[in-house]
């Protein structure tokens, strides 16, 4: 039974038995073929390729119908592969950069006091009635039955979810507040045009957060606070982008403000005064205006990618569901709230589509993928023995700069010219693509490094190269 | 507009301008109440209080139904809220375990080639009804039809969605296998009966991984091989287990094992041969049989959680999407797979219920929410002047041992005794307890440091204390 497997098994008589064998399991297994044992290999890479006879494979719109640079590049290069309307599957490089992305973005929530918690997908029917969005959301929402005969839906967002929470507990004391409490997860929107690839999906990955103070006052201050951390995390990737002034729309409230990157495929408009601060998404004024309302300054036109939306919701929600919390002098009031969404996939695609060529994926550094791509030369060439100074360098950067460890790989496809090798690394948007060219045979060996996003081209030895190299941040 | 807001915007004339706007807002924003500037204060993680009138609320089965050790500890500390039957928020602590877990899949997912994607949720009917487990999973999916009037369900597995994506590509090359592709996220089935918390939830986290090779020979190999990555996540974990031969169920295939944590509450019954290495799930033996198959040892009966599950597939599902794969040969064949699934949330509540006593939850060190609890003296006590002691060996900790920075927490409810603090932080499950009791007013001061999983006490200064930390392993 079991047949050549392992049929590994504990017997428990005594605790010491246990740990017995458990030493005896701990000869770990090594990667069993031939494999290098520690070092990453483009041709193992799993990428999947889109393309068909030339035209990429759209799940989405008809064939030839417009798409955008992000969702081109994103399928040409297999970042991503369509599953049905709107939904993806992520391939192992984009999972790479989201979780770069998270991780970012948890610093700077948890920088400015934000708790990370996970709620459900199914929200019950019961909750989005009481707050009326059941109805007001239509076909927007995907609705769903239980065997119990149950309503659910799959959250879009979770306002309902998380006052519901705080409305169960006691109050919230005063040394408690404000609250911050925010998630990372996959929401769903019945989209009825997605489009754009993880611009507009039907699913898709979002940071969540709500906050929740005992005043008005407090809550502003909450905020300017959280509108500051938007600040930071856009900055630290390096991405242009505007904060204007928006419609609240189905979440509701009273203040809100959108996070955009200017972009023509963007679906938002934008007015922005070229004199003063001023500057709203146009949903929020009027059309035809050409001055700003404030400094009478003229307006100029953009297009933009929302990627963040704040809400100052007030009381909105706290008092369909009688969510109390205590002031300073211990007394119980509504609770003061805002939401603050961030799209964490949306945020992949419009970097991208801001900071891409037209051929070539542009990665925020932070993000990307990998920061290097080592190319060996062509099996063959007389600069064949190169190949082993690649192996020593990729040794050598992992040893100096633990940081980068993972964050190296080697094209060892030297079936492969290098020129076509290049092609594809600057396809893929390694920050750093490091090449055993002609001056690998010089003495000393030079490699040729370059920095894909300034365009810069060093040659350098294998010392120089760990030397510059341990100045690249990962975070 | 906007109020007393920032209303920050960007106008981009030139790339400089931008530049220097970016510059200015790199002031960042500090945390701006009177906490301590980077310190964790349980006074302010926010716990959730399921506890009512001493009962614990449940949302699933009738109040007074029987639960289990991991659940009742897990909704007492807060570590889980019912949010409807079988779906729980997942509070901040719990949240931070599971990341934990997370990255220790990953590492030993990866170990052995495994390369990290993400697929989506909702799964077509088409590809579900080409395998025919759209009829065959009967009530256990749940179903919806979106906008358009297309079927789906919410993948409780993704068998067909993988099978049919290697369809869609070329056919792999001989060096790209075996190629191994997993995922760590929600996955859904309605069960009939939701209970025991996160050990059999409706919503959950699963690890599934898909592995195609192509002959049965290497497939084989590749199922000892991800086998081995889970007795080392197993054992990285400090958890008993055993791995038993199992039925295939619904996911089908010709050889399958369950590992399984042996605990009175576990919803499979296995016998365990006393005298050689068999050992089964009673699904796949005749219940009356008292003797090993193999050696006819005496058989033990013990009951499991169900952790993990390794299938060997063989041609079942690629054959149903054509899924070709190529030979070293370059001929290409129907490709062997396998799948493998771990319960991630599950595996967070089974450590609890196989480590915990009835009242104190107990977690495997690696995964514990915080490494450190540290506890000053009670407000107005003689030893009152130890909390800046407390304070400062705080700060000498994160100072010293970089990877334990994120892992203290300090109890500052100086309003409580020390001894309710250490009731609580007994209860939650810290591996290090470190107190400044009676000894912090010697000289030098000492404090009281608890092992709590060996219950060694040692009363140490702040250099010994550092020191000890210092061997502390986070991964």
């Amino acid at each position: 039974m079991g047949g050549p497997l392992i049929t590994g098994k504990v017997l428990f008589p005594s605790f010491a038995n246990w740990i017995v064998w458990c030493q005896k399991q701990q000869h770990r297994c090594k990667f069993y073929d031939n494999r290098h044992a520690n070092r990453k290999c483009v041709s193992q890479h799993f990428q999947v390729m889109n393309l068909r006879d030339g035209t990429v494979a759209l799940q989405e719109g008809k064939p030839g119908e417009m798409t955008c640079k992000s969702q081109r590049l994103m399928l040409l290069t297999g970042l991503i592969c369509p599953a049905s309307p709107g939904c993806y599957h992520y391939m192992p490089y984009t999972v790479r950069s989201m979780e770069k992305l998270i991780k970012l973005i948890d610093q700077e929530m948890q920088a400015v006091g934000g708790q990370k918690l996970n709620m459900p997908t199914l929200c019950s029917a019961e909750l989005w009635r009481a707050s009326e969005r059941w109805e007001l959301m239509g076909n927007e929402l995907f609705r769903l039955t239980d065997r119990h005969n149950k309503q659910f839906c799959l959250g879009p967002t979770h306002e309902e979810a998380i006052t519901n929470l705080i409305a169960s507990q006691s109050y919230l004391s005063h040394k408690q507040l404000p609250l911050l409490l925010y998630q990372v997860t996959r929401k769903f929107r019945d989209e009825p045009k997605p489009r754009f690839g993880l611009l507009r999906g039907r699913e898709f990955y979002m940071k969540d957060m709500y906050t929740f103070d005992a005043s008005k006052e407090a809550a502003l201050k909450t905020y300017a606070l959280v509108c500051n951390a938007y600040y930071n995390i856009l900055n630290r990737l390096g991405l242009p982008f505007v904060k204007v002034q928006a419609a609240t729309g189905n979440i509701g409230g009273t203040l809100s403000h959108e996070f955009q990157l200017p972009a023509d495929i963007g679906e938002d408009q934008l007015m922005i005064c070229t004199n003063c601060d001023f500057s709203a998404n146009t949903e929020t004024i009027d059309p035809s205006k050409v001055h700003c309302p404030v400094c009478e300054g003229k307006l100029m036109e953009k297009r933009g990618i929302e990627v963040g939306h704040t809400f100052y919701l007030g009381t909105k929600y706290s008092s369909v569901f009688n969510t109390l919390v205590n002031t300073a002098e211990n007394k119980p009031v509504m609770a003061e709230m805002g939401c603050y969404g961030l799209g964490v996939s949306r945020i992949l695609a419009a970097s991208i589509e801001v900071l891409s060529t037209e051929d070539a994926i542009r990665w925020p550094n932070l993000i990307a993928p990998y920061q290097i791509c080592l190319i060996p030369p062509k099996r063959g060439s007389k600069e064949e023995k190169g190949a082993m100074l690649v192996e020593e360098l990729y040794d050598s950067i992992a040893q100096a700069v633990p940081h980068l460890i993972d964050e190296i790989v080697l094209d060892d496809r030297t079936e492969l010219t290098i020129g076509k090798r290049l092609k594809d690394a600057d396809k893929r948007g390694y920050p750093y693509v490091i090449i055993a060219g002609k001056k690998i045979v010089d003495v000393p060996s030079l490699f040729e490094v370059r920095n894909q996003n300034t365009g810069e081209i060093l040659f350098l030895t294998r010392e120089a190269i760990v030397d510059l190299l341990s100045k690249v941040h990962t975070s």
